[in-house]
């Protein structure tokens, strides 16, 4: 312990009230200086509509500037511990495109990106490193930035997003790997589904229910949240109170889920303990939560367990956790606070997914296989389908079955989770604008 | 067996013999009607350049019309069984554009595709159900044709590719179970790497070497083939000859590589006797085949045998047949035969990562994880890298990474495939045009 000896000797030299004070003075100075560039940040929105904007050729002020990166960071930083319904792939979407932007700047680089098309290229390519990073889904979220973010795109700047996709995914495993979280490279939400006959086909028009019911739901959300957030704009009382004192209207919100979620209180009867990965993961989980519609006996390992409530069936836990997560996801992302819609939705997709699988598994205990082998259901199944069509529908893509593909790390679900999202798409489409271009209109 | 002897009855009524040579006549009448549509159909090349001129607007005469339909069908039917080193997904994009251009012309479409940019968009989801329903791989044949047809895209046309290809994906598997092929829908070339550790993280630079030399070679093999196809195209003798008979020039050279592939001869030191796809299943094998340098004497299941040589070892078999069929596959694309270079290029690919693999598990028997656990090399996991690799490599594309994965059905190595794919890419984009974009060019 050389140099903390030399370090404490030092202090003591200079006096270590005066060095307590001035970390003090410098701690709160560099909060409420956060604090304030936050309060700015709250007025600028999530990220992904924003860049759609942005790559339409509209310039919006001060979006993407030094400042803006450094108050986006450390207001992420604050709130990423919150556990509100709210995912983090769109702030980083424009964190991605804020580091573009800076690094353009540099001397070295200035001449090459002063051409608005090459500027637009680059940009582009940052919004797919935003999100193939967040989700550890390299391909999946090139194909997601590109068609959440363009109308018209030109197929030789394909590469530049493939390639620094594949660069930012290896380092983000690579880390992992070497903080020795894990042995080796892997999918982040790991599944476990047999593979030699991971569905049977008369199970086909199942997943295409899931896939229409996904798509209504999906429809249901984008209007749920457009009527929230206008109904907050039109009360002028309560909007002259928010311009004041903009924290307001979040620390209600804020208030009113976690509330709900309380895990002693209500939270209870819907999972509410658990973040939204750990959600997740216990949804995917490859064994059947139940038994002819009692819960199973077996040990849980650690999480799952909190979906077995004494007074409440698995069935009855699940439709809780997606109506109610339902809602509060609609509700929290109307917020001015820099998070994404998209990780939550994936997460309520799953649950409902997960219902409609444990449903199935309930109905046909043996599975529906005619042969002379006997295949159960597998509800995980599902609950994959599920997240990638409610995602989907959400965000009209259809490069979500990619994504949920390279989350889970199989690949055996892709037919049913095509279709699930074709249709959920078709049923969206058709009835509300994505979530990212109802935020633009509102904003209009 | 009524209507059999209904049938014979009926037959017998008329008279067996002015029956059978009806028939005969009629056999042979439309014999020699197909080989002269065949011959026409010979000048029109394989389907995936022709596809890219016309979605660029320009109009090539009797490229769509029921004629080339019939002649493309019956010349494919006739082709499929001739062994040479070509793939059937480049005439598969022109049928399905052929029944594309053909269904719009009903009377019930009519209305809808008199509009020149709808037809086009029409025309791209053909595309995209041509290749994603050979290789039964839906989301990268939706990418690949974007990425080998379009130079701008209209993001808003790209559910109609999704939608149309996931019907063709599930028919085309559905069908599959129904007659009992299957038990259920699985990928068309399922590998069963362990899923716990299919790689470790100081392989990457060896994948990453892999990713450039398939850059080289899908370079040098764009380069061979412009340079035979001009060669060619110089001989004034031979191409009046060839221009009398046009059949003399394939004929020439199916001889030569078929007896160069003879499974008695030249062919049992690479492999010969096996076809393209059983090829690709044996190299995609998850066992290794040597221990020490020396061929493993485990009892290999059915075609893997014949990659072992008394004479030859593992890796002169996997070389030979590399190289070998690097430069036929080269040369057999220049034929004007209705065929494709990017399945043969798939199986070159993956000779040549297994090769590759094969060399690291020799260097590495133990493999190189430094924990306390043994995770040997897997060389069929190399295979599915190189494949990726180097037929990206010769079609500028990326999604080769998602198409390589879907027909092996396991995800496990996306990252390596990934990296190897951009660099491959990188490599192969600065030193030559796509083999799409150089036929086009030879044409002109």
């Amino acid at each position: 312990f050389g140099p903390f000896r030399w370090l404490k000797f030092l202090i003591s030299l200079i006096g270590e009230d005066w060095i307590f004070f001035f970390l003090l003075g410098l701690f709160m100075g560099l909060t409420s200086w956060a604090m304030e560039l936050g309060i700015i940040m709250l007025q600028k929105g999530s990220g992904i509509s924003e860049m759609k904007t942005i790559l339409r050729g509209v310039l919006l002020k001060e979006y993407l500037t030094f400042r803006t990166f450094v108050a986006k960071v450390i207001s992420l930083a604050f709130a990423l511990g919150s556990g509100m319904p709210l995912g983090k792939e769109a702030p980083f979407v424009h964190i991605a495109s804020l580091c573009g932007a800076l690094l353009s700047k540099l001397p070295v680089f200035r001449g090459i990106y002063e051409n608005e098309s090459r500027y637009r290229e680059m940009l582009a390519a940052a919004c797919a490193v935003g999100v193939g990073c967040v989700l550890a889904a390299p391909v999946g979220g090139v194909l997601f930035s590109i068609e959440v973010t363009f109308t018209f795109f030109a197929v030789r700047s394909y590469w530049r997003g493939f390639f620094s996709v594949t660069i930012a995914a290896f380092f983000f495993r690579v880390l992992a790997v070497w903080y020795k979280d894990e042995e080796t490279v892997t999918a982040l939400f790991r599944t476990h589904f047999q593979v030699d006959f991971p569905f049977d086909l008369k199970e086909i028009p199942a997943f295409a229910f899931l896939g229409i019911i996904s798509g209504f739901g999906g429809a249901l959300f984008v209007y749920l949240n457009r009527r929230i957030a206008q109904f907050i704009k039109k009360q002028k009382l309560f909007n002259t109170f928010l311009m004041k004192k903009c924290l307001v209207y979040p620390v209600m919100v804020t208030f009113l889920i976690s509330s709900l979620l309380f895990p002693s209180g209500f939270g209870q009867f819907m999972a509410g303990e658990l973040t939204q990965n750990e959600a997740l993961v216990t949804l995917l989980d490859n064994r059947t939560w139940t038994k002819d519609g009692v819960a199973e006996e077996f040990d849980y390992i650690g999480n799952a367990r909190v979906w077995m409530h004494p007074q409440v069936t698995v069935f009855g836990t699940l439709a809780l956790f997606t109506i109610m997560r339902f809602w509060m996801c609609a509700l929290a992302i109307t917020m001015p606070v820099p998070y994404g819609a998209f990780m939550p939705v994936l997460v309520i997709g799953a649950g409902l997914g997960r219902l409609v699988g444990e449903c199935m598994a309930f109905w046909f205990p043996d599975g529906i296989h005619t042969g002379h082998a006997i295949y159960p259901i597998v509800p995980g199944g599902y609950a994959v389908v599920g997240a990638a069509a409610l995602s989907g529908a959400v965000s009209h893509s259809f490069s979500t079955v990619v994504m949920v593909l390279e989350l889970t790390g199989q690949i055996s679900h892709l037919l049913p989770a095509l279709i699930a999202v074709v249709l959920a798409n078709l049923v969206a489409q058709s009835l509300q604008p994505s979530i990212y271009d109802s935020i633009i209109k509102i904003k209009k």
